[in-house]
């Protein structure tokens, strides 16, 4: 099932679009390059927002969660996907062990674990659940909605000298991380040389920075841009990166100010250039903080957030609790997004496994006022749907050019800021840096 | 649309299925060792007969048309695995030269050709058309029937001591043949050592011996058949190969009733080891012979053909054309077909792209008497159709089981034969072993 989608394209963004779609052979040889040399997150959700105007990604999820929403019909898509990552890591593989999130898992989430398990149990490998969670003691069976379960058993240090981790008779050749780790990596997971841990511990948010990640995609875009002959702006969104806040520290609003200060000229300097009328805006980005996510269209706007925050010394309103780790703030140009189905705002979001872009959907913002909850809706590949348009030669009887293309494009220029990423942050290069 | 399909089975049939689908892991990574050791033919079309006591593939066509067969939505998986394909045999490729077959192309293979220029072109390479036809002097455009058209351009010889085969303007780093070359290589096609071309001219019925690629089928399947734990006539055609017959030769009907005997005793002995009431059948092949495909039920029906034929020296009742070439010889056990679409018989066919199943249909053999054609049902992989079922933790909520898994292992195990038989015929493996 493909969605309506009322699109309210605006400015240059057809012709961007048209040039996409146009560049193909090119774009897609440009990413086979770019694959040679760095090696792209096991699996990844990106998150997209479509302007009109522009198209950017707003954040790279590497421990995706969500994947039960995707679409019946791209399974095989996915399957095939995942059969050729396995092939190239461990092709001798025979089991997966899969480490989900701490906690009871909620019933969405245990859907989300059963469609990884069917992705990658289709794709010839044994799967089990191996929970990190210190408070699991013993296995433990969650029913599944449409019948069968997942079961959570704790994972063990095995083998000789401890130096795998696995489960009671199960000793997995890769481990599959679907637990952020939020409070950075516990010991259970370090040191494991003799097993494939994917994504790498880096990829966790207590190593990865925001600032990262987008000076990356900056310069990918740069690049990219060139390719295309196009403004780099057009598919990176413009950020200022504002230090980091550990745990308890006053927020330097001074400075905070003078960032979205900084960030508001450029972003007008380009609504200028491009003729936008739209009035911009920046969001806040601050893991853990009461900002987080709070979106403001200039300086006053800050300014009244921040004297409505809290008291508490770290500006979130609490004290800082033990283990609370340092968070970055970075102030991000703010993306509008215009498509809509049934006049809510549908955020497109692509996921992948490996390099290949696998399937999405739409995440259709809630109306509050109507008292909705956030809605998905799965983006069914059916046909060509993540295909671009065939070749110009067969212009006369082409099916209508696939608007789905350019997110694939968007999403895979995000994942590969993030192979950056995880390449800068990589503990053995860091440790082959400082041996030279 | 996934046809229904009246399947007949019987004895070890729904047995063996049931192994292969609870196997799957260990399946699917035996065929990933033997990818690490062998190389799939770059795409495959592989004839199945599923007699309900045995599956067995019944050809391997290397130079496979019939791609417009394929439904629709399996286009995203051919042009992922096209992709990953590309991306392991030339990375940095732009351009792909399909040659086509000599003379003048009919309206389905137009069709056909169509569709491979859109599954290349989607996974990202300019795709352009070069016949090798002697007859071709200038470019050639025929119309699509839906639209667009496919020109036909002369391949050249290119380059710098012309050491390289494309089109005026269009150097190409990959040369997909669909083109049978039934007379072998021209010139046009040798010494290409500086791009690839795919297949190898090896793949061709001049070199190609249909007793070598079901040997190393037979081989194959005995190792198979070990890991699973049955017996490879389970899923292997029994054979015998009855030498060649040069142009012009009179065929040897002693040596061919004797070899038709041994193979009925041996087929005899398994439907008698498995309780199967059926009569057995062989079949003959021998391209370009009036006897090629000819079925018969013992040795008396072999004398009927025999004394039939017409007295020319050669046995195909035509004298032996100019270049005409040497064909094989060959009796294959015959495996009745037990699938049925409205009451006729519909043979799978499976489709592969390097080593990835991507789908199949069934070709609906004709009721002759009720003048009907041969027809092609295309089987839609939408959902899971071509996966195995999920997980055995999965069996409450599972969906039914997927039955076209056995066709996708049986499929596989051809193309791994294949990929044996090209090795053991490559000239440059030939080359080194000569020179050892």
């Amino acid at each position: 099932m493909v969605p309506h989608l009322i699109t309210a394209l605006a400015g240059p963004l057809n012709e961007l679009e048209q040039r996409v779609l146009d560049a193909t052979p090119a774009i897609e040889r440009w990413f086979r390059l770019e694959w040679m040399e760095h090696t792209p997150p096991i699996y990844a959700a990106i998150d997209i927002r479509n302007a009109g105007f522009k198209v950017a990604p707003t954040d790279a999820n590497l421990y995706p969660t969500g994947w039960h929403n995707l679409a019946g019909d791209v399974m095989p898509l996915a399957v095939q996907a995942a059969q050729a990552a396995i092939e190239k890591i461990c092709p001798e593989a025979r089991n997966l062990l899969i480490v989900p999130e701490n906690g009871a898992p909620g019933s969405f989430y245990l859907e989300n674990l059963a469609r990884l398990r069917e992705i990658f149990g289709m794709a010839g490998l044994n799967v089990r659940f191996g929970s990190i969670d210190p408070a699991l003691r013993k296995n433990q069976t969650y029913p599944l909605s449409g019948g069968g379960s997942i079961a959570f058993e704790p994972a063990l240090r095995i083998g000789p000298a401890a130096l795998r981790m696995g489960l009671k008779h199960f000793d997995p050749c890769t481990i599959l991380l679907n637990n952020a780790l939020a409070a950075g990596a516990p010991g259970i997971l370090e040191d494991l040389y003799e097993q494939y841990l994917l994504p790498p511990l880096q990829a966790g948010w207590t190593v990865r920075r925001m600032s990262r990640h987008y000076q990356c995609h900056e310069e990918i875009c740069k690049r990219f841009g060139k390719l295309l002959g196009i403004d780099p702006w057009l598919i990176h969104p413009l950020f200022a990166a504002c230090g980091e806040i550990a745990p308890g520290a006053p927020l330097n609003a001074e400075a905070l100010r003078e960032q979205v200060n900084g960030l508001f000229s450029k972003i007008r300097r380009k609504y200028k250039e491009y003729g936008i009328r739209d009035k911009p805006f920046a969001v806040i980005k601050a893991r853990g903080h009461l900002l987080h996510l709070a979106a403001v269209r200039d300086v006053k706007e800050l300014d009244a957030l921040l004297a409505h925050l809290p008291k508490g010394k770290n500006g979130n309103g609490k004290a800082a609790r033990p283990g609370a780790v340092s968070s970055e703030i970075l102030v991000q140009e703010g993306v509008p997004e215009a498509e809509r189905i049934n006049d809510a705002q549908a955020e497109p979001v692509v996921y992948t496994i490996d390099r290949h872009v696998i399937g999405g959907y739409y995440r259709v913002c809630a109306k509050q006022d109507a008292g909705e909850r956030t809605r998905y809706v799965p983006l069914a590949f059916a046909g060509h749907a993540q295909l671009p348009r065939p070749a110009p030669e067969n212009k006369d009887g082409a099916a209508a050019p696939n608007r789905f293309y350019l997110y694939g494009v968007v999403g895979r220029l995000a994942l590969v800021a993030a192979s950056y990423e995880l390449e800068a942050t990589d503990p053995q290069m860091l440790t082959l840096d400082d041996a030279v």
